[in-house]
This record gives structure tokens, sequence and C-alpha cells, in this order.
């Protein structure tokens, strides 16, 4: 059997074990030199299977005494609605959400749960500016002139050792350096689409991405989304005859954080390919995995390279620097056509610092901490909501990522509840903004990539009581 | 009477002479002392109309001496056709024509004259790693979170204290960053146009821009030029009506280098406006003219805010940085837009650092420095095609800038003159991609923005070499 497979076996016993009340609120797990014998494996398949039970928050470590059935687990959080669009008729964007929701983004007292960006706190910045400052001594002519279209060959064989999840697959000449990932996702669908063309996105989908498609005269489809297993492909089926493309977040889902199994993205890039049709995959969530392991993008099932694969480090490490790539699959000649008239080429200074910092470990180590701190943060916010939100409040369990999403009582209007929250400071996205239909007007977006101070919990809690005395 | 026309009538008195022979090859002019009397002017004034004579290269400078007719005022260059369009069928662009002439770009061995782009060894490269250098230190968060979508402040202040010409009637609202001049015009197009639409260009046109026309699905409309007033307003005003955008560079144009009169610049603009058709004007070498004053842009007599003024420092200081603006006008808003879903923002680090080098006065005196050695180039490249080319071969007069534009005799086929040339590793920009139609067959553009070396001299010999055994 697969060491893959032989985790998730485990994992799933134990599970059951938890869910069945065989294993209780706050009873100790035996210990993983126990259940190497029990199971005769390896000391490192039951490690995996115990990360893969706290990444499910079923399970906490205790220091210097093992693991414990965790509070979490005893939550019966409803996830949120699968949502069904027939029945609903389309309407004007709402732009004026989309400038209220940003407008005080940079008013450094206001808690911001609406952002789409981890706070800076949590980015690297003094091990960056060394590696821009290191590579700024070595750089030919001082970065001052052009790149190659395609993008820095440093870079482009950094991102390539790094795309270890493609098996190896994908070389320098795969890859192409974007102004980040938004940039990456543009170029990727002017070079696959016209205007009128139809292209599929999941629903509720990230507000950047609609507003995208409807400035450049394309039409979004919106495909529901089961917040557990993420994009119905029963649904996707139906309306595949019409698309013309699709722009998907497979792993970790912005807004809901779902991840997508494998069979179902396998099952997916199956069906795109009998399509031909092309599929963004915007993968920026993916190492913000909690489980054991770094999850599969769609790329990783491609034969036909039909997914062209979106990236950037602006999730985790440098949003500013705007850099990002696109492993291009069959469209690459488009793509780089597509550049060069929009910009040319990429600088190559913070290409070359992306580089030296990849290249000397420092995003390994600092995505082992980034990873912990908001994985805490999750299980912190998932308390907060159980102890302040009303009881009937629905929330997605991300498996990765930053963001949440929640539902609440349908009388809850959350855009009169956001203009309540911005008098205490307090922000977060309306789900009105993830959407181009009248829904989700009682959901939210939140964000808990950052430092969870009291400050942020009491706010938390003031979100709730507004809420709860709706 | 203005100070500004008095030294134009002074060079045109001076200039008279000279064509009507009472001033010949060799003759030393009067002393600017002299003049000053004669015409009872400050010495300024003489200074200028000298220097609007040597940008004309009707008059030299000779060390301790002063100044003499020069030999290049004596050279009865023909200036390039003025283009008839109308019995022309549009052709595919040719790609290959593009790939093969930049193929060997960055090929040090060979001598490059087809680039858009000065060679680097004219870049102030150590003085910008400097203005990086510091600014590094004083950006807040080392540049790793987002700029505002509109760009910079520090810099946007900057431009808007360098649009003199405008009369001061920029502010930091009124400038938005980009990465480069391309992507200022790609946004703006975008912004202004859709699928399907005319957009009105010079011809010969910048390659870039007919390629970018044609990747947005517009159709690009071919506006006749006169080499020595550039665009034929009369031909333009026939096709307005069908037209929805244009995209002209009136100061010292791509190829061929022409300044076109601000009389005519004020009649392009009110026609413009009458139809409300907005005008994407890319001046990005402005800054490199040879005669006594930085000419007015369009958008100086821009009062409807029809004209998107586009620039970018890739021509004088750093390509590579990819940074450039735009003067917006009344479409800031869907100019905004569009740069929200296409790039969010544009880096910090090179907008602080290209601030901190103009607001120290390096920029100027960079200039200086640098039109100095384009100007003299020109002239010793005028010389070497007079020396070394087919007596026939037609050569343009940039005012500025560093292109020129040769018509050979219509028998020499320049894209079969390329593979001779890059044999013996010289290139240049064949007259074909310059346009859609199949015409400029016997044309080429050649860039003088290098250090004038022997080699270089010796490599422009061969290549009229092979032109003149044709």
């Amino acid at each position: 059997m697969k060491k893959e497979i032989l985790y998730l076996k485990i994992a799933g016993i134990i599970e059951q074990q938890i869910l069945s009340g065989t294993l209780r609120l706050g009873d100790k797990l035996p210990s993983i030199r126990t259940l190497q014998k029990v199971y005769n494996v390896s000391i490192n398949t039951v490690r995996q299977a115990f990360l893969e039970l706290e990444s499910k928050s079923l399970i906490e470590p205790r220091p210097k005494s093992g693991y414990y059935v965790s509070k979490a687990s005893q939550r019966k959080f409803s996830l949120p609605s699968v949502i069904i669009l027939e029945s609903l008729q389309k309407e004007q964007y709402p732009e004026h959400l989309f400038l209220k929701t940003f407008a005080s983004s940079e008013n450094t007292d206001i808690t911001h749960f609406s952002l789409g960006l981890p706070e800076k706190s949590l980015l690297p910045i003094a091990q960056l500016n060394k590696s821009v400052t290191t590579v700024m001594r070595s750089l030919a002519n001082g970065g001052a002139t052009y790149e190659s279209v395609q993008g820095n060959l440093n870079f482009r064989r950094t991102v390539a050792r790094w795309a270890f999840m493609l098996e190896g697959k994908v070389t320098e000449d795969d890859v192409i350096a974007t102004s980040g990932a938004m940039n990456g996702m543009f170029t990727c669908l002017m070079a696959v689409t016209k205007p009128g063309d139809k292209v599929a996105v999941e629903s509720p989908a990230y507000f950047g991405i609609l507003k995208m498609i409807n400035a450049m005269g394309l039409e979004a489809v919106e495909i529901p989304s089961d917040p557990s297993t993420g994009l119905d492909l029963e649904a996707l089926k139906k309306v595949l005859p019409v698309i013309s493309a699709c722009c998907f977040v497979v792993n970790f889902n912005n807004p809901l954080g779902t991840l997508m199994p494998d069979d179902h993205k396998k099952e997916l890039v199956k069906m795109l390919t009998e399509w031909d049709i092309p599929l963004v995959e915007n993968d920026i969530f993916r190492n913000v995995y909690y489980g054991a392991e770094r999850p599969k993008p769609c790329k990783a099932f491609d034969q036909a390279g039909i997914v062209m694969l979106v990236n950037s480090i602006s999730k985790t490490l440098a949003p500013g620097y705007r850099l990002g790539w696109i492993i291009p699959g069959k469209y690459k000649d488009k793509i780089i056509q597509q550049k060069l008239i929009q910009t040319l080429s990429t600088p190559a200074l913070y290409q070359e610092a992306i580089s030296h910092f990849l290249e000397n470990g420092r995003y390994d180590h600092h995505l082992r901490t980034f990873r912990k701190i908001v994985q805490n943060n999750c299980l912190k916010l998932q308390q907060g909501i159980e102890d302040y939100f009303p009881d009937n409040t629905k929330v997605s369990q991300p498996e990765g990522g930053f963001m949440v999403w929640l539902e609440l009582d349908k009388k809850i209007d959350t855009v009169k509840l956001f203009d309540m929250a911005i008098r205490r400071n307090i922000t977060f996205a309306p789900g009105r903004m993830f959407t181009q239909y009248n829904q989700y007007n009682n959901c939210m977006r939140l964000n808990f990539a950052m430092e969870w101070t009291d400050k942020v919990n009491s706010d938390l809690k003031t979100l709730g009581e507004i809420a709860s005395n709706w």
C-alpha cells in the first residue's frame, strides 16, 4: 500500500473513533510508538496521520505530553449551503461595495478582517531586504536593462525546481514571469478568450476575478461550490458546451478555503481536456496547507497542456514586489505574445532576490512558521465564532490558506453589518462582493493572517455581538 | 516680441544666409557679442539661436574659436517619400521578421542598429544603483507591501513637478504609474477601445504598437507621415469618422525622428476634441531634443482631457525597471480600473529610486550628456551615410531621439539586406516591420544611441557597401 494512502487510512480510523465518541474531548491519544507497533508502520507515517488530524482540528499537541482530542473536535458547525443559482437574476456588480470595503485599507487603527493579504508583521521583510541587497551587488547592469520576455533565467529555474508537485516535469522553459498572479490570470485570459466569451468561475468567487472578467468584456458563469469538496463538477459539466475558459482555485479556494479532493481534480482535468477548454488555475494558496502534505494542483493531472498554472509570492512573501509566474502548458506562445505587448519584460531585481531567498532555504523556513501561525489563528477564530456569534452561524472549514466564509442568519444583511462594524474600526468582506447575483447577502469573508492579539479577539467579539443583537 | 520667437527668427535669418550661400562651408559666424548688438537682444537669445542651428547640423562649434558653417549644412539629402496608402492591400503582419530582427539582441558581438533602446554604456547605471540603495534603506516595509493602485506618492509628485511643459497644470492626482510605456499604451487602449475598433497610427509606425493593436483585436489605420512635419492631418481628417482612438508620437516619432510643429499639434488636438476621439500620446523621446528647447506635447494644448500622455524612463535611464506613467485626462477612472485588474499596483522600489534620482538633479545632468552624445552620433551617422551609402539614399532628419529612417533604391530589398548584414554581425530594423502593407521594403531604421567606436563606423561602412553593390 502506498505510504500516502496509509497515513490517511490511520487518520481516518482515529477520526472515526473521535466522531463516534470512542475517543472523547480531552482523551490522550496512544503514543506514536504504540501506534507504530499497532499498525506496523513507520514513525513518520503515524506523525503524518497526527498532522492530518491536527489540520482538521480534531486533536492538539500538548508540550511534553502527547496528543489529545481537542475541544474543536466537538464543534458542530454546519457548513455553509451549497449554492443553487438557477433561480437568480444577474445584477450590476456592486462596485460601491468594493470601494467601501477597501477605502480604509491603509488605516492601521482598523482591524482588517477584510483584506486578501497577510498582515505585514507575518512577512519576512528583513530577510527579503537582505536578499534584495545581496543580489543588487551582483546584478548585471543593476537591472537597468531588459530581461528576456519570458523572465529571468535564475528565477525560472528556481520556480521549476520548486514545482515538485508536478513530479519534475517542469523546466525553466515552462515558466513565464508575471507582475503578480492577477497579472498572470489577466494575461492567460487575454491569450485564450475574446470579448463576449463565457468564463466559468467558482461561486462564491474572488471578487478580483469577477471584476477582471467583467472589465475584459467577458461573461462570468458562476458554478456552485460544495463547502467540503469545492466546485460542483456536475453543475460545471452542464455548462461546458458554452464555456470558453475556466478560472478556478482548487487548493484552498478564496473565500471558502476548500480543498478539492485529488479524484475531483483528475475528473475536472479530464472533462476540460475532452472539451479542449483551457483552465486558468490560480494556485496562490497551495503552500499554506495545514495537513501533512502540500496538495497537488490540477496541473499535476494535465497531460494535454490545457492547464495554465498561475502563482505568485504575494500571499506568503511580498505582495508589493508584484512577482508571479505562469506554467503555461500549450498556450505558452500566445501568453508570451501577450506579455510582449503588455509589459515587454519583468524587472530583474525582485526575480533575482526571490531566487536567492528560495535557494537559500529561507522560504521553507518562513513557510513552516507562517503555516503554524495561520493554522493557529484559524483555530482561535473558530473558537471565537463559537463563543461570540449566533448559534446558527455556519462556517467553512478551511484546510489551508487564511480565509474563512461565514453564513449568518438569513435576516442579517452583512452590508449593513459592515457599516456598523466600520464605526467600531472593524472591516470584513461582505458576501455580496463574491457574486454577480443578489445572493450571499448574509455572508462574509474573514481573513485571519494577522497577529492574533487581544484586540483582534475583542474585535471579533464585537463583530459577533453585532450579529447576535440583530 | 516673445523671447521664444526672437531666437527662432534670428536662427531663421542665419539659416537663410547659409542656404542661399551668403555664408559658405567653413565660414566663421559672427561672434555671439556681435550678433547681440546687431539684433539688440540678450546673449542668451543668440546662444539659443546657435543651438537651434547646431541642432539642424547647419553650424558647428570649434573649441576656443567660435561657430562655423558645418559640412553637414551642404548635404543635399532627400527626405524619404510621403507615403500614399490608398492603393495598398493589407497583409499579414510579418511576425517572422520581428523574431529574426531581435533573435540576437543579447549577442554583444553584434552591432545592433536594430534596437529601440540606448546601449547600456549610455545609461547612468552606477548612479541609479546608488539611488536604489539609498531608498531601500528608507522604504516602508522594504517595498514588500502594496503601493496604492494609482502609484507611489513621491513618484507621482516628482512626475508632476517634471511635467513643466504642461505649464504646471499637472498635480500628483493626474499621474498613474505603469510598467513602462508599452504597458501605459496597452492600459489606455484597453480603457477606451473594444475589439473591432479602428485605431489611427502614423505610417511608418513603431512595430510594437502595430503588434499591440493587432493582438488586442483592434484594427490599425495607418496615416501617412511627412518626414519633415509628421502626421498628415488632412489624411487623418478623412478617416476620423471611423476612428475610435489615436496612438501618435508627435515628438521625434519612431522611426522617422520627426518633430511635429506646434501649430499642427494644436490643430490635431482641436480636430480630435471635435470628434471626442481619445489620443494616446506616446512621448518617450521628448527629453532627447537636439534644439534649444524641449518641445511641447499635444497634451499641452488639451483643454477637454482627451489626451492620455504616456511616458517612461526606458529611453534615457533604465528600460529594465519597467517604469512609466500616464497623465490620463478624462479617462483617469477607466485607466485606474484597468490597472486594478491588470497588475493591481506598481512596485514601490523603482518609483522611489527614480524620484530620488530626479529630485537630486541627476536626471538633468545625465540628459545633457546623453543628448550631446546622441546628437553627435546623429551627425556621424549622417556623415557615414553620405560617405558609404549609394547617392540616391534618402534619409530622415531627426530633430531628437535616436532613430533615423533610410529609404534606399527601390530595387534594394532590406529583408535580404538584413540576411547579408547579420552574417557580418550587423543588424538593423527592416522597413517592412513598420507597416501592415506590402511597402517600405527598401527602407530601414537605424538606432544610433551607442558608443560611436571605429567598429561601429566600419560596420556602417559595411552596410553601405552591401547596399552600394546591390
